[in-house]
């Protein structure tokens, strides 16, 4: 059984892959639940929805995130009204929202909830928020702290990052589906997806206990990275790196892993950035997932590579 | 200054002619709020956005409820998730039940609240629910007590009605908009919109202090008849009168408002049902709104009517 630590769309996209090489009871999808937040009165889960959406391929493939042959019918009648319009939400979007703020406010865990919406959408893998507790990624700027989403999308990353900060990491506890595979003598690796290390994949390590569990591993864990030709193929992954004075290439996803994995997915680009030393295994290959065939491409080379590698 | 009590359908469309012919100082909408209930987490006030929507001619004339031009995506995807279905919620509607729940939560007042909306949709007369405090109406009946709309959305008015409560009522105090108008000095009349006695308007009447401001009134009152060809123009005023053993022609409304009105507006069908006593006064019409030019005439007669009037 194989653990896959995701964040938003790139991770969605190799957890797919994973999905297509897995079957259900081999894969557990964990996902990042940092960016979640409270809009209009309801709780958005931006990262699991995008696992969701893109396991259930209801996902807009162009956007990247919210589903496919949407409407935005609700959007603009609430514009009209002198609502708040910054965080766009589809109309089949709300459906997802609405019924999990009913839920939440009815007792129901998160992880709970986002199964049962797994399995109404035909999702038959395992998607799992990586806590039932609040954890909540606030951005410090050169201007302000920021609520993810207020940086992310009102301030479309603009503002100098200084620090990132995880509230209520340290007090969540990894959610029941987390925390069983967790401790599953099944358990035969971990996938870190091709996700922001310092946005999506930090508060999942953050959550108690998940960093220790990675420390203390009898298992190999492999790393895709999300930072192709030094650039981040998707969002502010290579900003942010910079703005904290981070090493920005593959290099740098390596140091910020480093005695978490035991094997690096690099794009060939990259390949000059970095060689296989005794701590860090390299698989070099084309990591762009441009379509379904790249996604299954790219998760049968990671557990192939996985599957080489052992705990240190 | 005219004060005109509405509820749903009937009530919206004489509201919006006495709107044409009253200049937006000379009249004060009070809306039914009894039928208001949290559904999905979201506070819904049927009454008030019907009123709205006809007045910023955007309801659905076919439905009789909602938007017009409206589009269901939400609940399509809301039904797929598992969720409840059975009270329709348009993309366009959810905009005002969501952004009324935001603000609900934020501590506004609901009358604050629809006085906005009615000044974003254009609409320029005061709108004003009856009570910013909770009212909520029970229908007891042969198999259950029923929140309105389970009784009158879900089981479609179906069950024999035994006797209607209006929780909360008698805590309630007139919201400000309301409160003020039945102090004015301005105040010349009221209009009772031919809406649900039992079930739109009683619930304005049972508003702490209401029924005696009518009962001790130093301005006429006229009430529109809902009945005609002794029967409901729509919605299930004449099954349940008859569920109540209550004279189910205008000789029922006249006896349900006795003591509070001084005229009432029938339609021509029903004159050889009752005529002009010393303590009511009567005027027979077409009273049937088909179209905007009825909803405007009808206005205009029950406003000359009313003028006819005096206090008892």
């Amino acid at each position: 059984m194989i653990v896959a630590l995701a964040g938003g769309v790139g991770g969605a996209r190799l957890a797919h892959g994973l999905a297509a090489r897995l079957a259900p009871e081999d894969l557990v999808i964990v996902v990042n639940t940092g960016d979640d937040f409270e809009h209009l009165g309801l709780h958005i889960s931006p990262d699991p929805d995008t696992v969701l959406y893109t396991l259930a391929r209801l996902a807009d493939r162009e956007r990247g995130w919210g589903q496919t042959d949407e409407s935005w019918h609700f959007m603009a009648a609430l514009g009209r009204l002198g609502g708040e319009t910054w965080f766009a939400l589809g109309d089949k979007d709300l459906a997802l929202h609405i019924e999990r703020t009913r839920r939440l406010r009815n007792g129901d865990a998160l992880s709970q909830i986002t199964l049962d919406f797994a399995a109404k959408l035909g999702v038959a893998h395992a998607v799992v928020p990586m806590s039932d507790d609040q954890v909540r990624t606030i951005v410090h700027t050169d201007e302000d702290a920021l609520a993810f989403q207020d940086y992310f999308v009102r301030r479309r990353c603009a503002p100098v990052v200084r620090r990132i900060e995880i509230v209520g990491a340290n007090k969540a506890r990894p959610s029941p589906g987390f925390h069983a595979a967790m401790q599953s003598p099944q358990l035969t690796g971990v996938v870190i997806c091709p996700s922001n290390p310092l946005l999506s994949i930090d508060p999942i390590l953050a959550v108690r206990g998940v960093r220790a569990w990675l420390e203390n591993r009898n298992f190999p864990v492999v790393a895709v990275s999300p930072i192709i030709g030094g650039k981040a193929v998707k969002g502010p992954a290579a900003k942010i790196m910079t703005e904290l004075h981070l090493n920005v290439g593959v290099r740098g996803i390596a140091d910020h892993y480093a005695g978490l994995i035991d094997g690096l997915v690099i794009d060939t680009q990259d390949e000059t950035e970095i060689a296989t030393s005794p701590a860090l295994a390299i698989h070099a290959t084309d990591a762009l997932m441009r379509d379904d065939g790249d996604r299954r491409r790219l998760a049968s080379e990671t557990l192939q590579f996985l599957a080489t590698l052992s705990a240190p």
